[in-house]
């Protein structure tokens, strides 16, 4: 309420307190200062209290829910549902406008000033995360891979020529359709194995660069070839956001050579529903082109899911629950490590990989193929979710592209494996309900060695989204 | 509940009383089934409180949900906010898989139940608002521009040689743009004027096909053409589909000609929150491409939102809608016409654009161009919002290419004008005051011939998203 | 936001559209200043956006929700459940304080603010209903037995002989029990038949006056004969505010004799849940004394239920429902009747009634009684709710009080019947399913003349809350 | 959904993970199957998602909700305002009916049952935490005072000639009102000073049962007397749930004595909004005949709260806030303690009030009484809640009986103190941050010895609910 509303309030309630009601308002108002001053992720969390007034703050600075407004355009920010206007917290316009995904609107200041906190917010997050020398970034509404295909298309302008795209081998699906669907034809580099662990194979990388002249992907050393060769450089940072050891590799990377942008998934990294991506840089006039690219404006629902979420947290609450993360890593690899003993596996070495393990499933393997599937139909059916098992062998075409070895990264892993993350927001009590689940199925899997019936459940090939082990 | 806990609460409460509760669950249930059986928009719209059992149900169907789950993925579904979760009724896994944006999530049930009914339901309204003959189409979580650079992307895989995209000049700038991001080069195919309307220029099509041989846009008889030639054909169907004549015309096109998709945008045919699109075509096999082009899960809010206004609407509440809106429109003809003859200026003939209107703005010119583009200030401050000047010889470049007379679709219109649209969900009182407030502006615009001082607002050439008077 | 935060924000969009935001935040500020100002019901209702604005800002000025509040006491706001503090808006402290209900809390600006106001706006409403010269009033969170039980309680103390309530009888359970809880002994007073409908019989209770000298209850005529004796008179107007003919008689009765103080339900006649009432009357001291009377803090939330739903409706709002409500009186009398003649019955000619009818059901009785209950089963198990039989013959007792022919107000009342009423928030569909299936019960009944198996249902003498047919 | 529902479900999306999303909801279902057959608060806290569901299960129940109702009654639980609707669960219809609150409504099933469990879960925790051998309990939406007062009134009834309460004197105004409200007269027995704390007088009790015969109130030796005299004895245990001690003397009470109800705020031992009690009791007829007295349906808001707190508390997380509750008790009497002796003052020895605290002010009273009272304002100034100044010689009337040394509950007291109590849900850091302020404040007070200007606040007798020290 404004200062004459609260002298009308004194009328009816004693002052004292009004008074009182109005300085703990300003209080409110203060954070809200200070974020639109700074534009930083504020230290601590803020109350849903603030929050929501902060919101109806933002709805109310939108034409359609000016009271006296009428509308007679095509596109008024109308909504038929109470339903869907609640949900939105009444912010209907979306970000953007045609010419641009960050340019700001006439018809709604408040999901203009939405959108530019938002990315003012998750830019603060990116520099204390690990990427200081970040410039400038942008939350757009689609997942990561479209995302990467709106940044190969922006160089596609710069580089009219181009038609290959160097992709050291990551056995993900969306990944590599991002640069099929942008027109590219990607070139798979293979990976090498060192000990359990798979590397970039940087010796054909540059044999590669030397063969085609082109433009690529990935860390550190390629960003020093890509600088070398003044080559596009675009990482796929997933879920890296959640490691300061990605972090750091994207900031030393840029440092030493030269990143192009980088591009984070929203869901994974800030447990907010998916579709939303971060597209981010460290020169500010290509991740603009990037945001002009995409035609039209888009929906705010993502943004409006980090902004709440970061504004809930707070940088401490974000930065306790990376650390949170971090050490259930460790105890994730102790149990891991223990179980597999118990069943004559072992805990993969992967010591580059901060936020996966896996382990070893020779015995399985030595039963049938089939028992390694089947573990993975028997913890789809005990609710284990995300553990995934990688059987030898299996074949993939995508987009016309066949792998071998799928899912494992390289064309004749060693061993079957089963993996497992160590995600944000994971709990003890998940490790803890996981290990005892896998090791009731491991059990029951060496009693019927020879595997009759299979339960029902995805075949193995249904899985997705692997990581490096 | 299930019978069991019924059969309780016989216990705790007179068993008739429970057995009319039963019997009530069963109703909703009953509404619930009629959907998934057929599919189809109900005829009827669903009370909230049907609503939200439905979403709930659905949503407890994804793992996130599971009361016994443990997840050790990198992708759990988990939310840090209650906000966000409560926002989305816990639905968090999105849409779609890596390969596909309308695929079946194992881990997520539910959504993906929400992303096969919600495609189902939408299509039933294309089928029963004109195009009978549609086959498939989905829901995609992007603008419409976007939407039809997916649309380029995936012919382009088709066509690998393609370079063009024959282009009747409509000034909406993403519309442009959703070509040049495709990386294709649109070729403007400028229109003629018939009357006070702009009409497409066919011979001029025909030639520059003969010319370029190439892939291209729109309606009727350019659908016999691309049919002729086998060129494919994309139409942008941006908010026609409130419109029966949009909609008999894509019918009809299909039918005598070819049309391999059109892409409309939810927020401004269904009254929902900016930030989707519908992708549709006749040819099931194209559209599951497109579909398939989308690298990466996407985000499911657009799809809840329309979902559930459909489901709020129900078929006969979204019929009553266009209804409205098509008397709307001729009030708000008649309103026009006659402001503009007591202003001595004329509403603009142009019959075959069902949606917007245009009134010549003659005398405001002969004072100075200034004064055209001070009313659209005038009417922003105002809070008439949708109500565009076209001043005459605006320039604008878009991606590279220079527009003479942007914004009136055409070098050189014949006057200045103002644009008003009778849009899904427009009122009598936007229309009455809309007019009112016209009058005001116009009045005091002629008293203060010599225009002083200008009001504050957004210049002219800010504004976007005009149509075709 | 206050003016620091709007600058601010004009740094990071366009002044002018910031400022625009600013203009529509003051039209929602400009409608909570109107109604600070005046305590009056609006005349046009509020858009939930304004609505939730305010009682956010209420909210915001309880200490619980101060940021910076240490709470040492035992009663602090503190919530549990986020789902609970957000179904009340975060507002906890309920009103009033230990001395008085109506008075303000200092530890609760916002909280005291609700109930001041929503005892204004109520007051507005009962004036502009009809009762032009009530001087005050308030919500309390009790029932309208309760209430009243109250207002008893404050004249015991008025009057410390008094042991007698005058009570012309009306069937309704808690009616009668708000004077046995209060401690008084209701002296029954018989009503007569005058045609179809019962009167209060004036002479009875003149009569018992003279021989008991004693407080009592009812309408115009009563009120003069209480002013003459010097009785105080209380008015049970359970669901009368919907009938302007009930307000009339009160404000009759108040200006030509003496109203101590009339309670309403608030759920019988704002639509909103079970569980307030509003105690008004003439004279300010006594209605305080009342106030004064409950001991303790109470429930916010019948009063934010009542507040939101009356700055929802607005006055208009208000008032077309009634006006619809009346209208729909006639149309359920002409439906009644038709039917009734079509099954030999008649209408009972009640025209003293405004809200609820009666159909006789002579051809029931000539069955059995049993087909008369029956019907009553079929109409609950029909879904048909509200629709009332009334046997002949019911003998019921009330706490210690045996009443003949219950349920008709009277001992015998010449045939059974059937009771409907077009109260607040009744449709026309209501009205059709109700005849209609009234209509194939009534059909049925007397095809198995011989009624054989009796339905499952509450049985007649279940039914409760009637009303004078 | 029920059965048919997955099996349609199947056809759209895999079925075996509809079939996982079907074993999903039955552990939802299991939840709820547990609850309706134990009727017990469950021993872990369910999600939200399960509470909801649970709470639409049961609001599907209610005729209101009917899809195919018609309702023609004048209760008909319809609803203006959605906002309304939506906070309450779209449960209208209240609780209990006209003949008793705790009985079940016909037309409300869903209701009634919540009633019902509710209840249950209530009886649940009364005896977990303390009085084992309780036999009923209903929750009533009134405040303390009220539901004291409808006690008073049930025992008129059984009692009709009694005329007095016994009251050993305990400064709250409610407490005292609810026996006036009752239309009792209360006999205050002063209380007895043994070291800085108050007892109860027994002697002096028993003394007044010998001159006056009749009923009256508080704990144990008192329970004793009751029996041998054959007096009702009604227990204020406001907000005594939370502490052990409390509830062991009531279950001793009632094995070795007499009491015939007690009765606890909900607000204060439940954490949620203001207006709700628990009327409990050893003699199930007695308490239903309370329940029997409160004429009319009920609020049924804070019963859905109460339930809604513990379905998400658990028996666990409830003992857990109880547990915190009495550690943080400690630590308050420990700082505290600290804190008067740096003031050169001293914790009061009160080693029989296990919730609060209180530190003697001396010093203050030496420069002037105003400058207790100023303590009291400047403390509320600094948004200390709840911290309560009593300085000496405050007098106050209450429904005519002037307490002397009110709020001290005895008529001359030592010396002035401040109070602070550890109450279910304080937080660490409300005690370090009203140690902080407190300490500045003495300190400033003592610098101005001669208070010049006294700061804006509320009276010192302003100040309501004291504790015994």
């Amino acid at each position: 309420m404004n200062n004459e509303n609260f002298n009308l309030s004194e009328k009816l309630v004693s002052s004292s307190y009004v008074r009182q009601g109005l300085q703990a308002r300003r209080g409110h108002e203060q954070l809200i200062r200070v974020l639109l001053q700074q534009g930083k992720c504020p230290e601590e969390g803020w109350s849903e209290s603030t929050i929501e007034l902060f919101l109806n703050e933002l709805a109310v600075m939108d034409s359609n829910n000016f009271l006296g407004n009428c509308g007679v355009g095509e596109r008024e920010g109308r909504v038929a549902s109470g339903l869907v206007a609640r949900r939105h917290y009444r912010l209907i316009h979306g970000i953007g406008r045609s010419g641009d995904i960050a340019a700001v609107q006439p018809k709604a200041a408040g999901s203009s000033l939405l959108n530019k906190i938002t990315n003012s917010v998750v830019l603060d997050v990116l520099k204390f995360t690990g990427v200081r020398s970040v410039s400038t970034c942008f939350v757009v509404p689609m997942a990561t891979g479209m995302s990467l295909t709106l940044c190969f298309l922006t160089l596609r302008h710069r580089r009219p020529g181009a038609r290959y795209i160097l992709w050291p081998r990551i056995d993900q699906k969306s990944c590599f359709k991002s640069m099929v669907t942008a027109g590219f034809e990607p070139v798979v580099i293979e990976n090498v194995l060192e000990g359990d662990e798979l590397r970039t194979n940087m010796e054909e990388v540059e044999r590669k660069i030397e063969e085609l002249g082109a433009e690529n992907i990935l860390l550190e050393e390629l960003a020093v070839l890509c600088a070398k060769h003044d080559i596009p450089h675009i990482v796929n940072n997933a879920y890296g956001m959640q490691s300061s050891k990605c972090m750091h590799l994207i900031q030393q990377g840029a440092r030493v050579g030269r990143i192009d942008a980088f591009v984070q998934s929203l869901d994974k990294n800030f447990m907010v529903p998916v579709g939303g991506a971060i597209i981010a840089g460290f020169d500010e006039n290509f991740i603009k082109e990037i945001s002009k690219m995409y035609p039209g404006r888009a929906s705010a629902s993502p943004s409006l899911d980090v902004l709440i979420t970061l504004l809930t947290l707070g940088a401490n609450g974000y930065k306790k629950l990376l650390a949170e993360r971090k050490e259930l890593y460790g105890h994730l690899a102790q149990e891991l490590s223990a179980l597999a003993e118990r069943h004559g596996e072992r805990l993969l070495h992967t010591p580059h990989n901060p936020i996966s393990l896996a382990m070893s499933l020779n015995h399985l393997q030595t039963h049938s193929t089939a028992a390694v599937t089947q573990l993975g139909s028997m913890l789809f059916t005990r609710q284990v979710s995300g553990a995934r098992v990688v059987p030898l062998g299996v074949e993939q075409t995508v987009s016309g592209h066949t792998f071998r070895g799928f899912m494992s990264h390289t064309d004749a892993y060693p061993c079957p494996y089963l993996n497992a993350a160590s995600a944000i927001g994971i709990t003890k009590d998940d490790i803890t309900l996981c290990i005892k689940r896998l090791d009731k199925c491991l059990k029951s899997l060496s009693k019927e060695a020879s595997a009759e019936k299979s339960e029902s459940g995805p075949p193995a090939e249904d899985v997705e989204d692997q990581t490096v082990p």
